[in-house]
């Protein structure tokens, strides 16, 4: 395209990624000459103010894609699967936020920090990562360029918003409910939420694993360009409302060093290096919600692993996780002229 | 001795452990003549109701020991190392829960169902082992039993009691102002831990470790008979008022089967297995809260090792985690004649 500004869509824009990404769009201010905002049947005609802006929902269907020139999807995969071929049809360069096609073969997965070159070699089409996946990268990513990574067993703390608004809203009433003296009720989760960890993310595979469990494994192969990397997962959900952290051990081929690793995060642009803990200095999800990089800090020597790092990191799941990792990528797709 | 019912000392008496211990030793009928409560001078003369008992708290100091039979120490190591000694001379069994003397070579370290024979080598003192490394246990030991254990990686979600009763005000404090719309304050903990998770729970190491991370280490190869065993761990506070979890990847000597690993946890008297993903079935800190045993399940293969599995475990911080432990190993050494 000969443009230098565009037309953007914004399919699911009523969700929890949705709202995000109309925020960052204008925030940081992308080129665009019109927004719009596409939802269910349900939400259309909505209108929804941002940054001055009265911007009107209409419904995501076969047909209206004609004009625009870059959709972001973020309604979920049966949304993706429906219409994103039709965008494409349409001229339409479509950057996908849902699982649906990040695993098939003609269809880039990107984190723009780690493998930018997907964003030249797609056909119409960019899947953006899973939100743990692209939080635990931010850290194994630039160790795995200073040692190369053989193995990684992870372990997730997760926050609500990951499920969605209602999710949000469903911690909310319970911390609520439990402030007032009142039952705690359950709805989005099978179990109470507040004050409690539930190891159970997706659905439960035949192998015993979650889907979130193993899309981290498979995501990571993908953008890692590894794909016989052995790592296992546990994902769980925590009381916390935005931003997910991981704990990761990780086996390197090569022998570590600390400094080297400390340097390597540090120069990496999407990780900011938090690792003071003298002082109490390591991320939190409190202190990473809403921020661009993602923190990671307690770095240190594994001492299963003879190469062995350990450490910590915490980012915004809707940010990282999501929107902006979307958003970033057409960034960069702009920049390279890919738009 | 040849009494069939004891003089029971609980020193730290006022605290969360000494209230579970105390609550733990009339519920579960331990055979006790006389039960007496000590704490710090602060709280001498402070009269508590149990069971229909009313006990006066009397101070810790040298010399009231004379005439114990037995002493739960839960009052912190300062105070085990100063006045253990003291009541091992007046002839009192300690059964201590504080980390001061648990990597003592004379000091046997003791979960009741897993090396109960160092209940009989004791020279005084038996140690109770950390909450998280307890809790752990409950699922890696049947396993290493069938397997034999070669590695393991955790990460732990724990809960705020394991601090202490100020750390429970503080969660509830924090919930109520954020229910109330007022500011949160932190004093217990560095950072705010209400919707939050603190990768640190104990002081830092000059390797990086936590001391909790430290101990669930060395723990674990001393109450497992395995001084070699390469163990890492990440220990997190989350904001769950009771009952610690631990995600584990374990790797194994020998092939590992789902079915024998299953039937291991089920079989060992410590366990519940709760592994039923279909039906939302998986411990959670929730329900295993005040409950005997801990609960074992998300079991499945661990994709990152050849012979490894995965699983989930939750269990009471401050029943098998502290008191319960401590008053099994009582209760064993009284059926075993050691008593």
């Amino acid at each position: 395209m000969a443009t230098s500004s565009f037309t953007v869509g914004i399919v699911g824009a009523t969700g929890a990624v949705g709202q995000e990404l109309l925020r960052l769009l204008l925030e940081r201010e992308f080129p665009c000459a019109r927004v719009r905002l596409f939802a269910s049947a349900r939400s259309a005609g909505k209108r929804i103010e941002r940054g001055g802006q009265v911007f009107t929902v209409e419904e995501a269907r076969p047909g209206v894609f004609a004009g625009v020139d870059l959709a972001f999807f973020a309604a979920g995969g049966s949304v993706t699967r429906a219409l994103a071929p039709d965008a494409v049809a349409a001229g339409c360069v479509v950057i996908d936020k849902s699982s649906a096609l990040r695993m098939e073969p003609d269809v880039p997965l990107v984190i723009p920090e780690i493998n930018p070159e997907g964003l030249r070699q797609h056909k119409g089409i960019i899947a953006n990562p899973n939100c743990s996946t692209a939080v635990m990268l931010m850290g194994l990513w630039p160790l795995h360029q200073a040692f190369g990574l053989k193995r990684a067993i992870v372990a997730t703390y997760q926050s609500v918003s990951g499920t969605g608004a209602e999710a949000v809203r469903e911690l909310d009433a319970q911390v609520q409910a439990y402030a007032a003296g009142r039952s705690i009720e359950s709805k989005v989760y099978p179990h109470q939420i507040a004050f409690n960890c539930l190891p159970h993310i997706d659905s439960f595979g035949p192998d015993g694993y979650t889907g979130e469990e193993t899309k981290m494994a498979q995501e990571t192969r993908k953008i890692m360009g590894l794909p016989a990397l052995k790592l296992s997962a546990t994902t769980v959900r925590v009381p916390v409302v935005r931003a997910h952290s991981v704990a990761v051990s990780a086996e390197f081929e090569r022998p570590v060093d600390l400094d080297v690793a400390r340097r390597a995060i540090a120069a990496f642009e999407g990780a900011e290096l938090v690792d003071d803990p003298a002082n109490n200095g390591y991320p939190t999800p409190l202190a990473f919600a809403e921020k661009v990089k993602c923190g990671v800090g307690r770095l240190r020597r594994d001492t299963a692993f003879d190469n062995g790092l350990s450490f910590w990191v915490s980012g915004d799941n809707l940010w990282r996780g999501a929107a902006l990792n979307a958003l970033m990528n057409a960034e960069l797709m702009v920049r390279q002229g890919g738009l």
